[in-house]
């Protein structure tokens, strides 16, 4: 059969992963597909750097936009990145009637509605299976593999640099700094990490999980993020001392009075299956209804994990080129006016437990005096781990695990805590959660 | 729209669940699948027999047959189980032009290559999902999320009713017939608890990942089959000594001199994923080429995600039903005229470590009479723990567990080594897998 034709924006890491994936497996490819996927077109900045065997046919463009409005081409693959001009070859793409592929999170976070909108009203289909955890097809098992399901919330390790860096922590007993460089020495942080270690690429992808799970529009702009970039080795430790390990986490819930939208560092028991997931390995967690609780679990991240994910999406796409495009799966799972703006929480309406550590004079009376506050606010405790004061030292930490709790109150607890003339400087505060169905 | 018409044969534990979970979220699915999908048939025993208020609207037929002919049905989904009359049924009903949800893996493992012939003649869908796993999406992963990989093996928790036993054996330290008295109350193991219990389901379940993950006709007679009806407590808790953990294992490995197709008990290292699902939950670890290795993790029975996996199925094929049929997923994964029947690989050609348990006279010599034996045929030793004798007891519990072996070179060194003077009785022995890439 007639062979369906790329064109790739970019032979980087992703770009050359995916073509160098297409020729090595081209022939079971084809088995599946039921026609041959073939890389016709690239376009890239430097068309005279060597880029190997498999490139040897493909036709180099040096002006992207060329590209996106050749007409021997079936599907775009925008495997460059970043806002712009991602962005504006996408729409351009969309707009010359191609196909759309894209591994970019960035720009289906901010842009994905006016990608989607545009791409409606084309007739074409966009994937984006590579957008969220790498080769994981949890975009597919959300859209399609649970399309019976309601679906209540999900939580993910969906941020390899950040996970490696706190299983190093942990493991290595490292402070954070030691485990970035360790990280970017090993080429899995970037020079700037700030993406990873603010979480704002894990509030990308979950940005895109909440909208697929729960049929809303995108709304990057309204989840609540917290990096790892502030986090002690000593918690970590406590963390471990007290049964928890401290995992970056994006997590979306629904109830009746809103969604939950969250990235942060948060303490899971250490038996739970998340808080096994160590290293640059993503997993996720989904309640659904019907199902009950599942896990997905794989590599979030690399040229083979990522060309992976791009490949199924053009697989898919080969195959509905011929469906009428109401029949095509929605882009974001559920059918464009269908789609419902839920209202998001805000931050302080959001119920969790939480994990405190306090510095506080080693004196009697303290520990009365910080529980009482608490109490006060009806906050119960789980437990507390005062530590002996190092010799000569005159504070001792004070580790205490709150019940779920709502996060106003906890903020008031922890002003009251700081207002004590026997605690020394802030309260360190992280999320604690059990994720229970 | 107009619904996509299901006719239900079958309004048992699935049936019913699947009922149920189409009333309930019948919104949230119509607003993913563009249209209502409505049971508006199901053929059931006893007519009279109250099903509930969903089905009030549902209308009831005694005769199978007269539904599965039925003029205005567009899906049937067999939900009675067993061979026969579901055989009957689903091809009657593919010859009437309908498509075809099924989770009767017992039926796909023992007819599906007739069934998806008949199937690809008629130029109908024949969904399956519900028949391995459960609720969990891996036969969509398999055929279309790793559609870009080279599969190269898998290796699953399949059956949760061995594998609660298994998990009851280990944590509550009972013996086989305790437990399966113990899953026979709590209703996880049925009355004829064989299938269950000797491997045969998982052995079904097996072969239909096999032929997806390979691209193989299905070949179910083939796979080499082990149950844990003789598993002894002893070997569960010797395991737990050594750091290892037994499940019974469906494991499929492609080699270039074939297939491997195996399901038996098999210790796991204490510390691996797979190891740490207990209770009835499934879990399948796939190793491909370009993801490298994924897990998905999630309830194998019950109504609830049986229905999930149901409904996952009706939403594909309602989708698809404008579609060419050449343009489908193919049954198998692969398209048909591109099925190779790889060659599946003999017993004692199948390379594994293994455990071995052997009852021997306490006296000196004894252990290098063992070791000598399993040196002269080339047979590693990777620990031996040797048990000290209960008072007065003559003999002691010896355990070994050897490196990679060929199972025949395994077969002659147990022969030799039972045939020793100072041995009593004969050895276990059990697989061990680290389950590594």
């Amino acid at each position: 059969m007639t062979p369906v034709r790329i064109g790739l924006l970019g032979l980087g890491t992703v770009g050359g992963g995916t073509l160098e994936l297409l020729a090595r497996n081209g022939d079971e490819i084809a088995r599946r597909a039921g026609r041959p996927l073939q890389v016709t077109h690239a376009a890239v900045r430097n068309p005279d750097r060597p880029r190997g065997a498999h490139a040897a046919h493909v036709e180099r463009l040096t002006d992207p936009f060329e590209l996106v409005h050749h007409p021997d081409i079936d599907i775009v693959a925008e495997l460059i990145g970043g806002l712009e001009p991602a962005r504006e070859l996408v729409l351009a793409a969309i707009g010359a009637g191609k196909h759309v592929v894209t591994a970019n999170k960035a720009l289906i976070a901010h842009h994905g509605n006016e990608i989607f909108d545009a791409a409606r009203r084309a007739g074409v289909a966009v994937g984006f299976e590579a957008a969220v955890a790498g080769g994981i097809p949890i975009i597919k098992t959300l859209r399609e593999g649970l399309a019976g399901n309601r679906i209540d919330g999900l939580a993910g390790i969906i941020n390899g640099t950040a996970n490696y860096i706190l299983t190093q922590m942990r493991d290595a007993g490292l402070d954070f700094a030691t485990a970035l460089a360790d990280a970017q020495r090993l080429g899995y942080a970037e020079a700037d990490p700030s993406f990873d270690i603010d979480g704002v690429d894990a509030a990308h992808k979950l940005a895109i999980l909440a909208s697929i799970a729960f049929g809303m529009p995108l709304c990057f702009d309204q989840v609540q993020v917290h990096g790892i970039r502030n986090l002690s080795a000593v918690d970590v430790d406590y963390a471990g001392q007290l049964g928890y390990r401290l995992k970056l986490l994006g997590i979306a819930r629904r109830s009746p009075a809103g969604v939950q939208l969250r990235v942060h560092p948060t303490l899971l028991p250490q038996r739970h299956l998340l808080a096994q997931v160590d290293g640059v390995i993503n997993a996720v967690l989904v309640d659904s209804d019907a199902l009950g609780q599942s896990l997905y679990y794989g590599a979030g991240a690399g040229a083979g994990p990522t060309a992976s994910a791009v490949v199924a999406d053009l697989v898919d796409i080969a195959r509905a080129l011929t469906i009428d495009p109401e029949h095509r799966v929605p882009y974001l799972a559920f059918h464009h006016d269908h789609l419902q703006a839920l209202p998001v929480l805000p931050d302080d309406a959001v119920e969790s437990a939480f994990y405190l550590r306090l510095t506080a004079l080693d004196q009697p009376g303290v520990l009365a005096d910080v529980t009482r506050i608490l109490g006060d606010l009806g906050i119960s405790i789980e437990a507390i781990l005062q530590k002996e004061p190092a010799p000569g030292a005159s504070h001792v930490a004070v580790i205490l695990l709150t019940h779920t709790v709502r996060e106003r109150a906890l903020r008031d607890a922890i002003a009251r805590i700081e207002a004590l003339p026997s605690i020394d400087g802030s309260v360190v505060s992280l999320h604690l959660d059990h994720l229970e169905h």
